[in-house]
């Protein structure tokens, strides 16, 4: 099947390098190879409104083709690509790379605690694996009874599912926490991922428990609005000491680069106060 | 009392400029004397997740020196700034122009359908207006009878009441249509209208029934996230022909300007079919 194939200006990508991911020297990797947890560049486009989409499950269009070769080009500079399962549920997406001369395919990962996902043939990511121009997917799950047609399915492509501990929060919802995702995908050698979404995944990263484990921050704004309702990034409520609203977070050593319709926001998360909690995707 | 000046670089004014008003030669001015309304500009500034603020009536630091100077440089071109009448109560603003140099200062004009303001000698736009630092504000209001020590405090200074028709909402709630307020500040001589907030003033006018009565758009953004539960911009949703939830507003002909840690989007609202609407401020 042929696939388009995206480019993205040098001059574009070499302003986005700071940024990202630096493989270390061969002496220092080995130094560091035991190192807890991988480099997480968290990334995604919204509306003005901080919309990803007009509707859960409602793939919006909100970038131009400048912000999509982008998302290519960054996942060529990463090992891994991780999404909630929610968006693979709602999108069925391919989750590889067609930047133009890109050397080496990203991880497929999907956070799926409840093995909500039903892996099929014709699932895009495995179509794509199959063809040889994507990798299939690690499943990070905390159901321990998977049914072997679904391992077999994955594991034929190359993925498989991993499991990861796991515990009910107030609702009654497995939940992982993200220290125990980023080691379990640093165990099997992933040195970098980018974090693409959905919402859920992304404000319980921009939350204060998680942001010490997010590297770098990637936002795409589109000049729209796509109104009330829509499904939106913005992290739980956060309260001082005395009660009051605050902010939740705020990216520091930040640039803006403008690319066709859009602007592109890298920047770092603020350091903020160490807090307990057991927030995870 | 001394105030803080502020000062714009010129080549950042230069940048705004293409999406400012700009006055009409002395004949055409003439041929355009009677024209229906002004050019209006809306401004803000919000997070990443579009607050304004953190919660109603809470003053949110957002944005930084730059922006906050570039907000005075656009009042320094604007004959008014129009805010609602929720901000005036929430945070007493002064409403005036501190640019070190602008030549006259821009007229207060306060959104007041219910008159709920309490002028007061000490207002701060009052006093600015005494100490020759401002203008008194032109209150528009649907309200007859306004008691007349509060006529006298706000004309003693330069300001008045002035009545614009209104009607109530499904809520019981008063109501101007948009286009009759543009239209009374018109027949006032106010050339050009900057639009500062807050939510429910600019949800207002980014919604499609009142879309075509704003000329630019000139949004800040600040690389921070305020959380759930913030004011935010964004407006009712919208829905196309079969129900679907559709994008309220869009950009065209968008600019961006890095300006210290913030983003400036300079553009114009897209058009949009026309739609029979009650929806006012």
């Amino acid at each position: 099947m042929a696939r388009e194939e995206l480019t993205f200006p040098p001059a574009a990508a070499a302003r986005l390098q700071p940024h990202l991911h630096r493989p270390p020297s061969p002496s220092a990797a080995a130094a560091s190879s035991s190192s807890p947890r991988p480099f997480v560049t968290l990334t995604f486009a919204t509306s003005l409104d901080s919309a990803l989409s007009l509707a859960p499950g409602v793939r919006t269009r909100l970038s131009g083709l400048a912000s999509k070769s982008m998302t290519h080009f960054l996942r060529s500079q990463h090992a891994a690509i991780l999404v909630g399962v929610s968006t693979v549920v709602a999108d069925d997406p391919g989750l590889n790379c067609r930047l133009a001369g890109a050397s080496a395919q990203p991880r497929p990962v999907i956070i799926d605690p409840h093995a909500r996902w039903t892996a099929r043939a014709s699932s895009k990511v495995l179509q794509l694996a199959r063809e040889g121009q994507g990798l299939a997917p690690f499943v990070l799950t905390g159901v321990a009874d998977i049914p072997a047609d679904q391992q077999t399915l994955i594991q034929r492509d190359g993925g498989k599912y991993i499991q990861v501990p796991s515990a009910l929060d107030d609702n009654g919802r497995r939940r992982f926490q993200w220290r125990d995702v980023f080691q379990a995908l640093r165990a099997e050698g992933l040195q970098s991922i980018m974090v693409e979404g959905g919402g859920q995944v992304i404000n319980s990263l921009l939350s204060p428990p998680n942001q010490a484990l997010v590297d770098s921050v990637i936002v795409t704004l589109a000049p729209t609005w796509l109104g009330r309702g829509s499904v939106v990034v913005s992290p739980d409520r956060v309260r001082d000491a005395e009660g009051k609203p605050a902010p939740v977070a705020r990216l520091c050593g930040v640039s803006w680069h403008p690319l066709g319709e859009d602007v592109v926001l890298c920047g770092s998360l603020e350091p903020q106060p160490a807090e307990d909690s057991t927030t995870g995707p």
